[in-house]
């Protein structure tokens, strides 16, 4: 393990925060709000001053990392930047418990949405502003962030791409993974702005448009009203229902649109499937939900709107879909755990290996009939070795195993099956919202400081795909290289 | 495809099934019954004539059969079984709907016992008896009785054995299968018999002895009482929660114990799981529940007789457990889907399963660490080939892939998540009673009867283990050999 590395690098990310702090302050200082404007120039002072100490303790020409190490920065650089991003909130007594403030920051960086928050409204503009800015960079990630953006770090930064996406394989999409991280983070600024125009064309505020863009684009999912997107013009709310499908896309889609590979893009397995659930379910949603507002247009948006929120797992609304029928609300909790394409800022299974498993299963059922028969599982066009595919259905089990061992913790909660159920797979998929008392109108503020920090847990864990946490948990990944 | 011996089992199992509703008959007979008595005799008759008549057609000297034959006659038998052992409910005017009765009959064969009925103590003794004596036919397999029976049917009849028996792997226990069937129903008899004598030596009427000996060796859970066991004794209420445990054994440990091979007995890595799982959930159930009871015996006897009965998938119980803290009942949730060991008659995924993927997520972890290291799975100390391996990762993708699709169709039910999802695991995994409306205290009588036939179809994958049935639907399976 080269310690010193992944320490010098964890320094880095600190300095990228505290940089980060800065605009928030920016905001409290043109909205001239001096308590919070304090609260972040502290927080960035801080970060960037304890970032250039480690760095300068940890400075070594040794940069050579690889999985291990890979794993070992990611999880230590969400950690670290959830637990210092929380401080504005805390500090400036917006959130009086650090816990909260540490839950809600972590939902943020997560992209979740999941707030502990009974009256966001009540929140200054910064505040608001940062809460959704952290959206925007934990949906492409931290790390790629900092490798977009730093001079040439390591050569085998790929190692920490593949830990930070989501997804059951990172390619390349250049030969330099460093380039690579740029081609994505412009795809992701790019969209993000056409979003924001779009959203200020169609007579949305400015600085709605910018918080709501961030959390589009990250697929988090905080609003800045009680209700949501529920208060804003249709035209509002479909620009975002759109949206927030086009950043449920795998990314590489878009380069392959970029360099004019159509064809390659048409063949696209997971694309299809991901449009195909995403227009059943609005279908059956909108037919399921007619009776209660008695329209076609209204029930095929809300219907639409809510499908690519939860598929997405961004968790937006702009109805109360806890009082829908128990069939929408059940196709809705399916969707929350299967989520949208691997490669984008969504989480969730992931289309891809929904895919997968079901060409496993097919496989399976072949091989029971013709025992000696072999055959090869083909993805985008691609056979799939072993390893991938076991991986693939490992991933599977262990995400039970988490999903199972969260829920074991918090259902001694008092609020009831669906609510505690809904809450573990809301948070665990990086959704926002569940049912019941955490539905799209709850929060999670009445949970205890011990569920708050599984729940913290559960949504960390969601969003880098468990195993660099539980790989950078195991003190033999800490042991010095002989 | 040898369809031509497939239909001649079939024909065979057809007696075999009219020949044991003589059984019920005679209960009749005692009791005197006489509408029951004349339900009776009319099926037996049928079934026996209609076997005879389908075994004369389809005679044939070619008695090879391979997997495919084998899940096509499990399939048949288990429909076409349940399809007759419904009539005599039905008419005998007791369950007055066929799908109920069809429902009841299946939770019966599938050892599930999930009831529509409202009132069982309105049943008749006959019926009644033969409610229970379904669980006992299904617990060891309908094909496994007719191989250890019938003489010489095929050489072959291990893929019968394979298709009906439950669990991962099923190895003969000595070189011919015919043998291993009888061994595993003389384990079986005994067992039962047991049961029955200790549960009449601490004060059971015999008659309520005979039944619940066979509701517990088929880990089924038909009770006779409105309050299940919850009427009788703590000695009767202990006697059935241990032998429920023991029937939740893989029967290949009592073969061991039989033959003299203690230390394989010893190092059976599923039975220590699976006897630590259990002790680990009924001690903290009993410090949960010891607030209701306010006595340690109390809680304890409830407690480890509810892990027994849900654990082994038998559905049993003692006390309306739906009225346990969230804690409790979240264990009862967990402990549903995992079920007791393989080669036993208990449903759920298995604890071999589950042992199994532990270990293939140890393997992941340490790939991701190490990427260039190669480690082999082992299990019961023999080492797991890569296609072991893929298939149980596959089945724990296709046991979810049914049991989301069940939910998404009975989640139309009005009766809120809590009933729609545990009906669905309960029946999915052959319980029987779930939370809420079907709970301890409920029945599944107020379903729909499209939602009952799904229910049904539920009880029969998951007592077949999904493959089965999914193989004998497909039309190429019946596909005539060249």
């Amino acid at each position: 393990m080269n310690r010193k590395f992944v320490f010098y690098l964890f320094g880095r990310i600190g300095q990228t925060v505290g940089a980060l702090l800065l605009l928030p302050m920016f905001v409290a200082l043109i909205y001239g709000e001096s308590i919070p404007f304090v609260s972040f120039l502290g927080t960035s002072l801080g970060a960037i001053g304890l970032g250039a100490i480690i760095t300068r303790l940890c400075k070594t020409s040794n940069n050579v990392i690889y999985a291990k190490e890979g794993f070992a920065i990611v999880a230590l650089a969400w950690l670290g930047t959830s637990a210092f991003g929380a401080l504005p909130f805390w500090i400036s007594g917006e959130i009086p418990s650090y816990i909260d403030a540490f839950f809600e920051t972590v939902s943020g960086f997560t992209t979740t949405g999941a707030s502990i928050l009974t009256n966001v409204e009540a929140l200054s503009k910064s505040m608001l502003f940062w809460r959704s800015f952290t959206h925007w960079i934990g949906g492409m990630g931290v790390l790629v962030f900092v490798m977009a953006i730093a001079s040439n770090i390591t050569d085998r930064s790929i190692h920490i791409m593949r830990a930070e996406m989501p997804g059951h394989v990172v390619g390349k999409l250049v030969p330099r993974a460093k380039d690579t991280a740029k081609i994505l983070y412009l795809i992701y600024i790019v969209m993000t702005v056409a979003e924001i125009i779009l959203l200020i064309a169609v007579g949305m505020p400015v600085f709605d448009s910018i918080l709501h863009g961030f959390g589009t684009a990250g697929t988090g999912g905080f609003g800045i009203k009680a209700d949501s997107i529920g208060g804003y013009s249709s035209y509002c709310q479909i620009v975002i229902a759109v949206f927030m499908l086009l950043f449920g896309v795998n990314f590489n889609i878009y380069y392959l649109l970029i360099i004019g590979k159509l064809r390659t893009l048409f063949k696209s397995t997971e694309l299809w499937a991901y449009l195909g659930i995403a227009a059943a379910s609005v279908a059956v949603i909108a037919n399921n939900i007619y009776s209660i507002y008695e329209n076609a247009a209204d029930s095929l948006r809300h219907s639409l709107f809510q499908v690519s929120s939860i598929m997405t797992t961004t968790g937006f609304s702009t109805a109360d879909f806890d009082l829908w029928p128990g069939l929408s609300k059940g196709i809705l909790i399916v969707l929350m755990c299967i989520g949208a394409c691997s490669g984008s800022t969504a989480g969730g299974i992931k289309i891809s290996r929904i895919v997968i498993l079901f060409k496993l299963i097919a496989r399976e059922i072949k091989r029971l009939i013709h025992p000696r028969s072999v055959s090869s599982v083909k993805f985008e066009d691609k056979p799939l070795d072993d390893q991938t595919l076991n991986s693939v259905a490992t991933y599977i089990a262990i995400y039970l195993f988490c999903l199972v061992t969260v829920f074991l913790i918090v259902c001694r909660e008092p609020f009831g099956f669906e609510t505690n159920f809904s809450a573990v797979i809301a948070t665990f998929n990086n959704i926002g919202p569940g049912f019941g008392r955490v539905g799209a109108t709850g929060s999670f503020a009445a949970y205890s400081d011990l569920s708050k920090l599984v729940f913290s847990g559960a949504m960390l864990l969601g969003r880098l795909e468990i195993f660099p946490l539980i790989i950078a948990l195991s003190p033999s990944t800490w042991k010095k290289t002989r």
